[in-house]
């Protein structure tokens, strides 16, 4: 009995592994439909995006199973609370990276981004999808310091993020409001994926220590 | 023990429910504060929000302790899943409030919004504290049919939001590119407020039913 429990959270680790991988993947391909002006992307993130809120509900069905049949305490039941919000964050990222997606399928065939702050959306791009990769090590090998890591990675998007407020800012801004709107929103989305990342790294450095690095959101706006 | 066991169960909710009134509060006056133009009421919402944090914080706990020592199944195991997810929700709607309130802060002494937008703003103010509200009353009764209703006052805000896109996206917007990106943003705090309180709901559906009223997410955008 007890073997196959720890049969069961570890399959319950290797399915929330796999959530950021989709994840990460949505978030790559969303990027470069967005940059790349790529229709078929766009469209493969969206219709994919269903997998990811399956994953999710079965992440979450088997956590509960195992609470209901199995009463974990300590390490374990801190695994299994924290594979609950773990896949809830992860789903959110999924919906992030499908929102990016939407806004390129909207516009298309035209570009969404102005020229003058693709790179800007290049960047975080690239650092949201390398924060979703490291939430995939963090969940496989729940290493508190790699864990930590996502932090710096994160402030990395804040940055980036508050970069574009000032060029939207700026009196000059010669794009039009529609093209202000989609940029906002995008840089939104890109940094509250980052903001979810870390959120999982959190939970899992709170499997380990049991003790949470910090409530309270790191969205800074 | 049992007794003391549905006491604590019991405490959960009130717990929750009190955080319902504390964004509801935080979201009623960070309209007014948007929309009236009022630093020291910004500067309460703002300076508050520790204290719905705080609720966060102790609910998830009580909801630990009682997984822990309890094991609670069926109904009660529900009951304790969806009160931390709830808790996770109700502290997101107290984020939202607290960035509407900075938003107010930020602009101080000029208004963030323009004359023509303000109508909007005050409707999705007024249908998103009668959703908390509605929220505290579905905690307080697991009333199933009045979790549902929360979709149908959702989706006025729905409507309002897209309303609130096509005036900003009209060429002839008079206000500016700043005014314009603050606009959007706002409107996605709302919007994002709302859903997080039908969210809630769901989870209260949930903890009655046995069943999910859908996954995934009700963010359109």
């Amino acid at each position: 009995m007890r073997e196959a429990y720890h049969v069961e959270l570890e399959q319950l680790a290797v399915n929330l592994a796999g959530m950021s991988v989709q994840v990460a993947d949505a978030m790559e391909r969303a990027t470069r439909a967005l940059l790349e002006v790529d229709l078929g992307l766009a469209e493969q993130v969206i219709s994919d995006d269903v997998k990811v809120d399956d994953a999710r509900a079965q992440c979450e069905e088997q956590a509960y199973a195992l609470l209901a049949l199995q009463a974990p305490v300590a390490t374990d039941l801190r695994t299994v609370l924290a594979a609950i919000h773990a896949a809830e964050s992860l789903e959110r990222m999924g919906d992030l990276a499908l929102h990016v997606a939407k806004a390129a399928r909207r516009r298309h065939p035209d570009p969404v981004l102005p020229e003058a702050v693709r790179p800007y959306f290049a960047e975080m791009g690239e650092v949201a999808v390398k924060l979703a990769r490291s939430t995939e090590q963090v969940i496989k090998t729940k290493d508190v310091e790699a864990a930590k890591t996502l932090e710096s990675d994160d402030d990395q998007v804040d940055d980036i993020h508050r970069h574009l407020f000032t060029v939207l800012m700026d009196r000059e801004w010669p794009h039009g409001v529609a093209a202000a709107v989609d940029v906002t929103l995008l840089g939104r989305f890109y940094e509250r994926y980052a903001d979810h990342a870390v959120s999982v790294a959190k939970r899992m450095i709170f499997v380990v220590t049991g003790k949470m690095p910090g409530y309270g959101s790191d969205d800074d706006i």
